[in-house]
């Protein structure tokens, strides 16, 4: 099953020219996945990879860079005549923030749910979780990861049919825990294997809880809002520098780091190559670049660059 | 003294991979007035002409696709240090709009006063009004006509220089009033000339009070949400059809007339066909094309697309 991190904005606190403010889309299979939504999120997906409908939207905090997108969000499904639910999730105070905006909404043709979030207490989807993990920035604030299921042990086909077992639905059978013609699952079927984990540290300093989260995490997105030149200004305001970033990176064993929030003080080249002396494979998407992340056995994480992927749809002229 | 017209955002409701949502921006020597500001706008300056300090800000109705951004533009404001006061203005309903909003922005480290405008009651700004106009929409709407100062009459140096006038400060005595060795300023000096004048009607049905106020002005900007065929549709929702648009400044004998707040079900080109079968210089703006307006004398305005003005700005990549 395909999954990938696509970055809808990069930006911390005001939008740049290049970045917009902070939105990251997760797409596993046919679902869409939401976490922050910036003031101009709907936009930057329109010039993307289109407004598709999202399943889910998760919040990390309350700073209006982090979400003020959601209300014109909400406002556009419904012009789209959306019927689908839709979830918002986040931490304690999400009911207090849209009962703010609520009034500049109005109606909504489709059902809107809110669920605040409990660091530690899995949201169970189908197939993977999403687990909320407590952070350390200047407000409630949580990082999320992504979490698949357990998938079953590699088969091992050649193995199978030298025990006399027919390729075709006994295999099929074996997989699915069955005996088949003598021949035992656990001797043919290896033990299961871990699903792959996406750990989005949202705003914080750095922080123990995303570290465990993100042991061997397949992708782990983390703020670098500072240099470390600028690490008490960071301690101050509960960001991490790009090299406290890689740094725990590099602890949890993370497969691949992707450093976002980035500042207009700094350039992309600086944040990389801070957080490079550390970690060398670590990257500074820009806006409308995807991290695909297939099965490890397969191959490992790789950054798409937006004009390798597409062009900018076409649209009204 | 320069005067422009540049499009921030011209769609209406929802943005487009193109269209951002409504702002427009007049620059006046120095000065910088926003009309609307949808959400996304600080990105859209931030994008093309810079986030420079805006003087004030005019809201022509609370439909929230045209005043959303303004909450995340006070804040962005307040973040980059912004000293200088910042006035906001608007229809009846300004103070309880800005009243929801206030929790999400905070502390404001400037100045913030709110002024609700009454239609046909001018604002005075140095060397020019603006004057609320109220239009037709399905809420409390206004739209707006920035009116120059009359300037002084025409001097005719030659005809100074034959009555005997030396050229030098006494061709300024005449032309501030003064009597200068015999010869009355009358003699030199011609009637007073009407400064520019720009209407922007905001969201609305065809308007007579749009079309007084639009009576010779150098530029109307007027909505064109609908085409002809769906002019049921307009009626309905308080929207102008780009025939209505361009029979109007017809009408009014507006110099340039320039269509926006477009809809994604219609091309730019078949807005503009449909408004040019009437009017023949109707200009549809793209998103960061501006019209200067020089004085008319000089030279007609003129649509000048974002492309031939200046590339997009470096920004951190």
């Amino acid at each position: 099953m395909d999954l990938d991190v696509f970055f809808a904005g990069t930006a911390g606190a005001v939008p740049t020219a290049r970045r917009g403010l902070p939105a990251t889309l997760v797409r596993r299979g046919g679902e869409r996945l939401l976490f922050d939504c910036g003031e101009g999120t709907q936009r930057q997906l329109v010039r993307s990879v289109g407004l598709a409908d999202i399943d889910a939207i998760f919040l990390t905090h309350y700073h209006l860079d982090h979400w003020h997108g959601l209300t014109g969000l909400l406002k556009t499904f419904d012009l789209r005549d959306r019927d689908r639910p839709l979830s918002v999730h986040g931490p304690r105070g999400l009911a207090e923030a849209l009962r703010i905006v609520r009034p500049l909404v109005g109606r909504l043709g489709y059902e809107l749910s809110l669920a605040e979030v409990a660091p530690g207490e899995p949201l169970a989807f189908d197939g993977y979780a999403v687990v909320p993990i407590a952070t350390r920035h200047r407000t409630v604030s949580v990082g999320y990861a992504i979490v698949e299921d357990e998938r079953p042990g590699r088969f091992d086909a050649v193995l199978a049919e030298r025990l006399g077992v027919r390729p075709g639905p006994d295999f099929g059978r074996l997989q699915r825990g069955e005996r088949v013609a003598g021949v035992a699952p656990g001797q043919v079927v290896g033990p299961p294997r871990a699903g792959r984990k996406i750990v989005l540290s949202g705003d914080t300093g750095p922080c123990e809880a995303i570290e465990v989260a993100a042991h061997e995490a397949d992708l782990l997105v983390h703020e670098a809002t500072f240099l470390a030149p600028e690490a008490d200004r960071a301690a101050q305001t509960g960001h991490s520098t790009a090299r406290q970033a890689a740094d725990l990176a590099a602890r949890a064993g993370a497969r691949m780091l992707a450093l976002t929030h980035l500042s207009p003080r700094y350039t992309a080249r600086q944040v990389r190559e801070e957080a490079r002396a550390v970690l060398p494979g670590a990257v500074v998407p820009r806006d409308f670049d995807l991290i695909e992340i297939p099965f490890p056995e397969r191959a490992e994480p790789r950054l798409v660059r937006w004009d390798e992927a597409a062009p900018l749809p076409a649209g009204p002229a």
